[in-house]
Order: structure tokens, then sequence, then C-alpha cells
């Protein structure tokens, strides 16, 4: 049961691999950050109110100068200006990940209550080749269709098109003096991170939330990401972690026994009559490690909607003594947690490979630049031991797209390797939030750096829990972070203004 | 009489531009530095001893993944590991500029000069598309055959060329540990500088010489670089400027006269029956430009050998009482010592367009990225007053290429605008030297901009002066300017080491 994780969002991609044996590669897309509206601000803001959709109409290429690169194509953003003070007044932008914009906007709300405070423009600006952003006259099967035209989806050509977007805005506003701040989770936190590394003259500082700039090339253990996931169930209950533990050979023994694959239909309740080991210890990794990452201290609505501490609920159901010594009912109670908070779904879809967010784009980007080794699995771990393997994403990448992937290259542009020493002499005005229950934590930057580029570790949080609206229930570490977060943002804007006044 | 200066070193175009009239439109292309090795140098290093030639397998295109993106070139570089200490020892790095890099590695005896006391490996990387760095099979023909293939020849592409070749070097050298030090004059000089602030990871820090990396936009006048010309011939004497300044329309009146034209070839000895007012007027502009930007205070070789201060020895040529009021005998005395200071020259030829360094792909860039406003001329310039015109450019380059110039590209990418301001708070370890004879100062760094980001400013200097191979008859202040260079580069060093210990 050989799995590889491919980014921060898992889609699922059945290979039915020739030579007589059915083999499934899990390939999976960002499994990032979700800081997702809670019920009381949507009631209050609707997406209507969070924002007007604009379009900026963006060069395809900016580092080439080919007839080609000189095509365009539309970008959407989104703005609010309710709270904007003056032309001067500080412009806060969202630099967009691997998704649908909107749903960044609606779920970053750590942005939209600190914009009164600031008196800030927001602005979130959508991807390329994401959401209603893509090239090729916004037509996905053009803009998806072979290696020509993906080829334009990379995070260079994404932080020039911010680059450009942002300065033709302030123009365009007569705002050229106004302090812009970035802001970003996940992979839109490492584009943050390198949006104030590469472009300084343009944003004034970066809040780069959970963002895994060291899971690159050999900086960061291939394990880290499972591990993380590990510890976080075994910090609830060591039952719970050895029930799971235990699980992947269980499935894979039943399943290979006369009416096994019965007893899994009956246990887990497919919607379709189809079930495999390998396709149900997916879905079943797959829940945990949303719920890892999304471990919060509040309810939450991520792809699913989850309780408070959904990691503990869990392994509440793993360790319900109601449910003795049958692991199948505990890891069906586990994924319930996840699948079925709502307890509406009477059967599940093992094979549901929807994707409500558009977050498709990112396999090739995996294919490509975003080569994070993560998914390996060493003996510790809660899912089977298993390694990482380059030369399997590369003839993955070869079959999809026939592209071969650059493991070097971003460690190449923006570095990584001894980032203290390097960093420690160069560059400023950067957070690095990390939640250490959020898997993707073992890549982020956990030691500050420097006066001015700061970590903020916090202990009990998981992915980017720093980014999400607040609620009346938020714990005091969570209110802490936000504090010192805004109060580092401050320092940066009172000194721009000083520094513009002398 | 319309002049626009594209680039550091000129080469002419002649169009002759439909309607009747006979048109001269001359395209500069760089006006660049040339710290030339000295007759003494040169016979004790010859080219083969001072670097051993190698190639590395470059990608054409660092910023999408197109399949054409994975072609490849071989792409040159010269070392020389003569002084080189240990596998931890520093690497000092051109940064190639728009030509030949052996006549930069040549002519950039600084580098030679301060190897054995850092015990320093030298590498000259050569800049793609120059020299014999030629992307589609090293083929010129189809390399410069058009914007499909001309578009791989941007800076961008170039700094990740350096990136990728001196990572894989430092790999293949064992050497990872080793500090990388950038220099660079002109072009180079804004690549090493602009190499710092992108590639901290890479480079230590940069000597930026000569590098008018604010020459872009309105950041700094058009006529700044014509005024410094002005300013350097009037500081020898007020006539020679006037002389000069007055010229101009005294060419122009006489070419117009019945039997003008036969003055002019007595005058000034044209190889070539063929003369008119605009080519006498280039051949002459661009021996004052280069006199100029050259006006080293030693005997130097540029394009043409030179006497020490040749400003100095043109104007002396202008105000010799022995021409009388000859104008003419006065100019063709002052052009001499560009174009004839061995006296072998007989004759000259107005209409030469070699070009022996390779420097031909800048008009392409100038017809990009590289939009330098200059040349523009004031009434006090001591050229004809005219207007730096980015139409001009834009016309020029849809006719020669059928490309559009990216006017603010640069500024997007690389920043210029309050320079002092987004700088004093990040980055850190550049050198910006600059000589303000030389007219591309006014586009330079002309005041240190924090404790680590350095201006030096040397009142007699010109351009890129430091980086030439010292000699016994170097006036104290370049004495100064080089030693000061070298005690910053020493602390970029020591602190690399005290870092990597701790």
């Amino acid at each position: 049961m050989k799995r590889e994780a491919i980014g921060f969002i898992c889609l699922w991609f059945s290979l039915f691999l020739s030579g007589g044996a059915v083999s499934l590669a899990k390939i999976n897309t960002p499994r990032f950050p979700s800081p997702i509206v809670q019920p009381e601000q949507l009631s209050v803001s609707t997406p209507n109110g969070l924002y007007k959709t604009k379009y900026f109409t963006q060069s395809l290429d900016h580092f080439n100068f080919n007839p080609q690169s000189y095509h365009t194509f539309q970008q959407r953003y989104l703005i609010n200006d309710t709270n904007w003070g003056s032309h001067s007044s500080p412009i806060f932008v969202y630099t967009g990940n691997e998704g649908d914009i909107e749903w960044f906007a609606q779920n970053t709300g750590f942005m939209y209550d600190i914009a009164p405070h600031f008196k800030a423009l927001l602005v979130f600006i959508e991807h390329r080749f994401y959401g209603k952003s893509k090239p090729f006259h916004g037509d996905k099967d053009v803009a998806y269709s072979n290696s020509s035209t993906l080829g334009f989806l990379s995070s260079t050509q994404a932080l020039a098109d911010y680059a450009t977007l942002i300065l033709d805005l302030k123009k365009n506003l007569s705002a050229t003096e106004s302090p812009v701040v970035t802001f970003g989770g996940s992979y839109g936190g490492m584009l943050a991170a390198w949006f104030r590394l590469k472009y300084p003259h343009i944003t004034i500082g970066s809040l780069a939330s959970s963002a895994p700039i060291l899971n690159f090339e050999d900086i960061t253990s291939p394990y880290s990401f499972n591990n993380i996931i590990t510890r976080d169930f075994r910090s609830e209950s060591e039952n719970c972690y050895k029930v799971i533990k235990g699980s992947w050979q269980l499935i894979e023994d039943i399943a290979n026994k006369q009416g096994g694959l019965d007893t899994l239909r009956k246990s887990f309740r497919p919607c379709k009559n189809h079930i495999s080991a390998g396709a149900l210890a997916g879905w079943l990794e797959t829940a945990f490690v949303y719920t890892a990452m999304t471990d919060y201290p509040t309810p939450s609505n991520f792809l699913n909607p989850l309780p408070a501490h959904p990691v503990k609920q869990m392994c509440k159901a793993i360790d319900d003594p109601a449910t003795g010594n049958d692991t199948f009912a505990k890891l069906y109670g586990a994924a319930s947690v996840y699948y079925n908070y709502s307890g509406d779904a009477t059967c599940f879809d093992f094979y549901d490979d929807s994707d409500p967010h558009g977050l498709g784009g990112w396999t090739w980007q995996a294919c490509t630049e975003m080569v994070l080794p993560t998914g390996g699995n060493n003996e510790e771990s809660i899912f089977p031991a298993s390694e990482w393997s380059f030369e399997g994403r590369a003839s993955f990448c070869k079959m999809a797209f026939n592209v071969e992937p650059r493991p070097n290259w971003i460690t190449t542009e923006f570095g990584g390797h001894r980032i203290e020493n390097v960093l420690k002499r160069f560059g400023s005005n950067i957070i690095f939030f990390n939640g250490l229950r959020d898997p993707w934590s073992g890549g982020g930057v956990l030691k500050s750096i420097s006066k001015s580029l700061v970590a903020i570790v916090a202990e009990r949080g998981a992915h980017h829990v720093d980014l999400r609206f607040s609620t009346s229930e938020d714990p005091k570490w969570l209110q802490d972070v936000r504090k010192r977060e805004i109060h580092i943002i401050s320092q940066w804007i009172s000194q721009y203004y000083q520094d513009l006044s002398t």
C-alpha cells in the first residue's frame, strides 16, 4: 500500500497500471489550510458584502519576450474598500493560492477582522490558472490541455503577476504611497514569504502562515509530515494511535479473505458496490490527514464541517468502550467525525474526485517545481512504512503530463538551505506562523531568524489557524498570536510612514 | 539631428526610411565599461594563463515549464583556480554582461589582483546569447533570427542561469560551503546588484561597479547621461565645451552648402567617399561619449587605445592655439585622440558597424526590458538639444524585431523608486561603485543606503575604473577605492565563516 502525498489538499487519481496487478497510486494535491467563515460571520457578511470582483489584463509570461509572452489573460481580484482610510492608507493583499480566490477571501477572516483598525483596503488576487483567472481566454479545457499551455502555471509567474497587478492598482487608485502588506496561508503563505523576499519594493512585509518553504529537497525529512500526524493522534491516546496504525494491515488482510470485501462494505457503507482495500485506506487516510491539518480549537467548516478539536473527537470514537474490539466500528466512528459530522450521510463515496474549489492545477505544479518530499512513513508512523520516492513522482508526471519535475528549482530560486544564516544578514519583515499540530509545520520556519524575521509558533495550532475569522470561543493562545501579529504589522506600517516622511 | 542612446556601447544602424528623406536613426548598444588589461599584465598573464574554458548545460527557460523550456544550451564559463585555497575558500564570480566573456575576464583585473589575498577561485560566467553561449546549438543565425528565439534573452533568465550554474559548480567542486562573492561592471554590475538582491542564498555580497540600476522609467533624468559628458568636457575648459557644442550646427550648415561635403571629406578623411553630416556627427559623438566613459587616469585600451586622462587630451587638441579658428581641425584633433592615438590611421570609417566583442544582442534587450531613458539633451548639453522619446524607441523596435518594449518591467521586477527607503530596511552587502566622470553615474546609487549597502563615489573616476588591473601609476584615490572594497569584501567573508561556525 504505497502512498505518495503530493500537496496540500488530497485529490485521488486511480491509476490502473498495466501488468496484471491493479495498483492505486495516490496523488495528493494541496492539503492546504482552509480558514473558514464561521456561521455567525456568514450571516453578517455575505460574499456580496465581502468584496467586489475586478479583472486585470495580465501578461502570459513575464520572463521571456517571445511573441506568445505578450498574450494576455484576465486575472481576477477581489477588493473591499469599506475601511480604507485615505489614498495613503495601507493596502492588505492576499497572495492567492491554488484555488478559487473567492474561497480564500471568504475564509481569511483575519484580514477582515483587522481592516478597520488599520483603515486598510483589502485585495485578494487569484493565482493564475485557478478560479476565473485561466489564461487562454479563460477556457479551462485549453489552459489545462497540455504542457504547452500548462507550462505558464508557475510560482515565479504568479509572483510577477502580483507585482504587476499591485503596482498598476496603486497607480489607478492614486495610492502609490500606500504601504502594501501581504498575507497568505499554506502555498499562499509560501508565496507571501517569497513575495517579500523578491519584491521588497512592493510589499513592506508579509504574514506567511503555515508556509512550508523548507519542505523542499533534503531540508526537511520526508517523514516529517506524517510523523506530525502520528504525534497528533498519539497525543490524544496511545490506544488511538495503535488502533489506527494496526488498521492498515487488518484492512488488507480482510480484503484478501473470502467474503472480506463484504465485511468492509458492511462496516464502511460505500455508496457504490465497488470497494477495495486501497480505496478504503485512502479514504481513511484522507480523513486523518485533513483532520490533523484542521485540528482547530473551535468548530470549523473545511471541506466538511468539523467539531472543535476534531482529532480528540476521532480518538474518542476509537477509544469508545462501546465498540469493544471491533476495529472497523472504531475506524468508522473516527471517519464519521470527518465525513459525517452533520449526521446526514447514509453512505460514502470512496472514489470521490470532485474538486469544488478548483484545486486541480496543483497536480501540474507538483509535477514541475512543487516537489515537496512528504508522505514517507518511518516505523513509528501511524501509516504503513513507506519511502518518499522522487522516481515515483517523476514517472507519474511523465505519464500524466509528459513533463519532468525540476526538484532543485525552488531552492535555486528561493533558497531554503541554511535559511537562518542567509536571512540573518538579509531581508526583513516576515512573520512565519506555524501551529505544531499542523503536519506542514515540519517544513516551516520555526525559529526567529532576526529581529524582523519572526517565527510565531503555536503548540496547539493547526494549519494557519491565525488567518481564520475570530470567534468568541477562540482560546487565549490564539488571541495572543493574532495580537502579536497585529502588533508587528503595526510596527512595519509605522516605520514605513516614518521613513516616508524623512 | 535627432539622437537616441540605447545602451552602453554604441553600435550604429543606418535606417533608410521611406518617404524620400534619408534619415539616420542612431541606435546605441551598450556603452559599457571596459577595464582593460594593461600591457604589463598582458605580458605576464596571457589569456591561456588567465582561465580555463568550461561549459555548462543550461535550461532555455527557468520560469515556465513548456516543452521548449526544457531545451538546453551550452553556457560558457571561465575558471581560474591558481589561488584557490581549499574547498571552503571563497569563489569570486563575475556576472557576465552583454558580450564575449573572455573580453570581460581579460579586463577585470581587480578579481585577479585580489584572488591571492582571498585564496579565491575565479569564475567568469558568460551571459546567455553572447559569445559562445548562444542557445539553439550555438547557432547565432538561429538564436538571433526572430523574436521567438531572441525572446529567451532577458536579464531574469540570465540571473537564473548564474544561480543554477553556481550551485551546480559548487556541488561538483565539493565546495558547497564556499562563500560566493559576485562582481560586475555596467550591465554586469546591474546583474551583480540584482543577483545579491534576488539570490542572497547564493551570493554573500556583490560589488556592483558603475551599475545604473536607477536609470529606468522616471527615476533618473534622460538628460543626465549627456549632462555628465558636458560637465566632463566643460571641467577641462569652457572653450572646449563651446567648440564642441557649436560644431553640430556648423557641420550641418557646411554639409548643406555647395561643395560642403568636400570640405568635410578634406577635414575628416573618410576612407569611403560617402559622407553625411549625420554620419560625421555620430562618429564624433561616439568619440566624445566613449572618451568620457573611459576617462581613466592611466593609459588604457578600450575599443581603441587611449592616453591617460583622454578628455583632457581632447580638450588640449581643441584648445590648441595652432589650429586657430579652424573648428574642423580642432574636432579632427580631438577625434584623433580616440580614433588614432597610435597615429597609424590614415583614414576613418564613419559607417563602421563591426562588433568585435559581440555586443549586438543588446539591441534586443534595449527593445524589450532594458529601456534606459538616456541621451536626451537639454539646452546646456554639449550635444544638440533633443528629447528622449519612448515612442521613438518603440517604433524602432517594432520595425527591427516586431517587438514591444516593456518600459516598466525592470522597476516592477527589481525596484528602483525610493530605493533608499526600500533597501534601508531590506537587504545587505552590496557595494555600489560610481565614478562621477562616468556618464552612467547619474543612474547609479550614489549615497550609502545602510551600513552594508555602501556607495563608493570617486569624483575623478570613470566607468568601473575600480575593476581594472592595478598599475603602478594608479592615483591614490583609486588605490583607496580598491582598498576600501577589499576591506568590505573581507568583512562579508569573515562574517560568513563566523555565521557558519556558530
